[in-house]
């Protein structure tokens, strides 16, 4: 627990109502969205509502030595807004408002609070949209967006949260709070700090403000709904699709086990004989949306799809998207337990990740199920379990071992979104290798010498705190 | 000068007939395309066939501490490839294979030293192309393209190099080989090292070699040719656009002293009388750009344009573009000395720019020639001279100070594309900060603690080379 001297100072600094240490509190702060998680406690949750109270609240870490803990809206699947060692939640819930929609410059100036739905809905009646697009999006918040670096079906066209952030202001670890980036496409002053920081899983810097890239509203999307019998031939037609130069604005995919689980979860017609399915979007102006529709359904067509249906209007659409939305609560029905991770393989190996998985589950005798955003590669990869017997758990851990080999090995990576956490902690050398191991953790002391943010993230390696004033 | 025995170690690695000694060679290899920088010398000069080679250079260079300084065409501006401190030029030259145009996940693996419009080439043979396009692309490389970080006309709409960059090999300043990011769109594991090291301008790593985004090439292309009485009207213009959610692949402008000069070396038909030109380029569908066209059309004519040229065939097109092409060279007719600056500012500031920009030239009586590709809010800000007089180079560099701080204020930067080097350290901080450049300082001595890697580049403090052992 945190010394009773260093609460009054988080009472100083944010105002005595906003630092909590409530049991209630600490256990509400204190986990997030990762299955398996060991319960975790924070010492205290405070509430800051300026940048410069966040800055002061990381000053007296550094001074004290406790731990900082950025927090959003705690929907995080590898572990990162876990305070695994105790020490303050730092939670972003006051810093809510979206201080500018720039319609001049097609940008919006957010606080990291800011949900992204929310932004969304603001942007829309813009004629504007922000593309990142996590499933979680109508509760996740843009600072987690930005330190998780946040994917989603559209990355696939308009690429992952990164590419959409030209300026953010950040307190860096040791307490100095500035502005990184520029209000411009271009800049080249020095190194690429809003990258290094967006990413950073929390453990470089607590995000206080972006601004962030809106772009123009497509004019219209249609959605193609495509079933296979044979998954490798819906592998091979995805890969058709970007040979082809048709870049859809989603490309996702639901395995046979997927479709099973859906289909008994929430009846939507799917064909629970067919081995995997596709929904293509494409948006754009109407010409073009037209002519890539009918590009994608004579690719699907000449790829041995079984059936393909085209949206006739939005709602159509929506009814076609309703399946895909439903395979995250449907897996239950299979097992109760999930695991689940999001790998990523390059495209032209999609087939030999999808054979390598089926190979894997069946060598651990795992119901599996597969589905993801396949356009960019990304797959998730969800173990249904009924029970955590530890046999069980063996078996699984062992596969998921398989899994991120076989990644690897296919020039993949072991999290497409999710990020590493507390969760990939123990296979991240093995994507990464021990040279760019050891630049990471250089840069990671080179910022945060005493390990005050976000520590045991990413990396095993943090400096202990010292319990004389941790208390 | 480099003792002998390091000069046997250099030939020991990449063979004897790739170490160059030669004054001749060590001029030729000692100076970019920076204008008024100082003589400077390599001590040697390397050419490496392959990354073990580079890696073992760089290990040479850290335990006998002298400068290793990668180079790729010399193209720059801004000094980063001079060694301004000696020791060893690190040439890609002989790494210029284009390993793999990969048509089914639309990417391309490249050595550092192919030059820009080889890979260009290449990629339309599949009907693909590499955004990136700096005005130096037929002979500049790729490895300096990421290295500066590379701008082009066609960042307005695809963003810069580092957007297309997915993974790279490299060795790290302390001799460590290995490869970072992956090759999808998708990657969490672990910081950013892509984009720590792609605009490092060769002081994190020395590339070796990218695996590159590569898109469709578009249908079709069209471009305008708008002339306008006053800059203001330009500018709002150019605003206009953007907030028409019509985003051009290329959006160009030229001011009257440029047009002046472009008139006087090349007659192209310009209206002499005119304030301000812009170059619009749209592409995509046939569909698209025919509605694209017609909608800037009407913006322009709307924004007070005294004339409209819309290009009717592709060479017709081209002919327009003579113009722009013929900026650079031209600009010797004012004054044979040209100090150019590639500020940017954000689109709404851009009015504000050009009149602070037109004060700044009249308050320090200094011709002024403005153009660039202001879709982005990059302009090239050109002052121009007849001769170096002490007295005016001081004006000079006054009118530099208060153009960067003018950008500064709009919240631009000082430098959208040629990068910092050491032409711009003086104004670094003016941008960037003591909190910001604290960072990057120990993110440099972090990864490069004996600051082997292009030494006295963007920051100016530098560990001190042993003379002892340099020689």
């Amino acid at each position: 627990m945190l010394e009773r001297k260093i609460i009054g100072c988080l009472e100083d600094i944010v105002g005595s109502e906003y630092v909590k240490t409530s049991e209630e509190d600490r256990v509400l702060y204190g986990y997030d969205a990762t299955p398996f998680a060991p319960k975790t406690l924070a010492d205290a949750v405070v509430f800051p509502s300026t940048a410069d109270e966040v800055a002061e609240v990381v000053l007296l870490a550094n001074q004290y030595r406790f731990p900082v803990v950025p927090r959003g809206a705690g929907s995080n699947l590898s572990g990162g807004a876990r305070p695994i060692r105790g020490g303050v939640v730092l939670s972003t819930q006051r810093m809510a408002e979206i201080i500018e929609i720039d319609t001049d410059n097609l940008q919006a100036r957010v606080q990291p609070g800011v949900v992204n739905r929310d932004l969304q809905l603001r942007a829309q009646q813009h004629g504007l949209f922000f593309a990142p697009d996590p499933q979680s999006l109508e509760f996740c918040t843009i600072g987690g967006n930005l330190a998780e670096n946040a994917g989603g079906p559209r990355a696939v066209k308009y690429g992952v949260t990164r590419q959409h952030v030209l300026a953010i202001q950040a307190v860096l670890p040791t307490g100095g709070l500035a502005r990184f980036g520029a209000r411009t496409i271009k800049s080249v002053a020095g190194y690429d700090m809003v990258s290094l920081l967006v990413g950073s899983e929390g453990t470089l810097g607590v995000i206080t403000e972006a601004t962030l890239r809106l772009l123009p509203l497509p004019q219209t999307r249609s959605t193609l709904l495509v079933v296979f019998d044979k998954v490798e031939a819906c592998a091979r037609a995805v890969s058709k699709t970007l040979q082809a130069k048709v870049i859809p604005s989603a490309l996702e995919f639901m395995d046979q086990n997927a479709i099973r689980c859906v289909e008994a979860y929430q009846p939507s017609g799917l064909p629970t004989g067919a081995e995997a399915i596709l929904l293509v979007e494409v948006d754009g102006s109407n010409a073009d949306v037209d002519e890539s529709s009918k590009r994608v359904e004579k690719i699907m067509r000449s790829s041995q799809a079984a059936a393909v249906t085209r949206s006739t209007s939005p709602e159509h659409a929506q009814a076609l998207w309703k399946a895909r939305q439903a395979v995250g609560p449907s897996l239950a029905r299979i097992g109760p337990i999930k695991v689940n991770e999001d790998v990523v393989v390059p495209l032209s190996r999609l087939a030999e990740a999808v054979s390598g998985i089926d190979a894997i589950s069946k060598k651990y005798r795992l119901a599996c199920a597969c589905f993801g955003h396949v356009g960019d590669g990304n797959l998730h990869v969800n173990f249904l379990l009924n029970d955590n017997h530890p046999d069980l758990m063996e078996r699984v851990e062992q596969a998921v071992g398989e899994l991120f080999a076989l990644v690897v090995s296919l020039q993949g990576s072991i999290t497409g979104e999710h990020g590493v956490g507390t969760s990939k902690q123990p296979y991240l050398s093995l994507e990464l290798g021990d040279v760019q191991m050891d630049a990471m953790l250089r840069v990671k002391q080179a910022l945060d010498p005493l390990g005050v943010l976000n520590p045991g993230k990413i990396f095993p390696i943090d400096k202990p705190f010292d319990q004389g004033t941790v208390g």
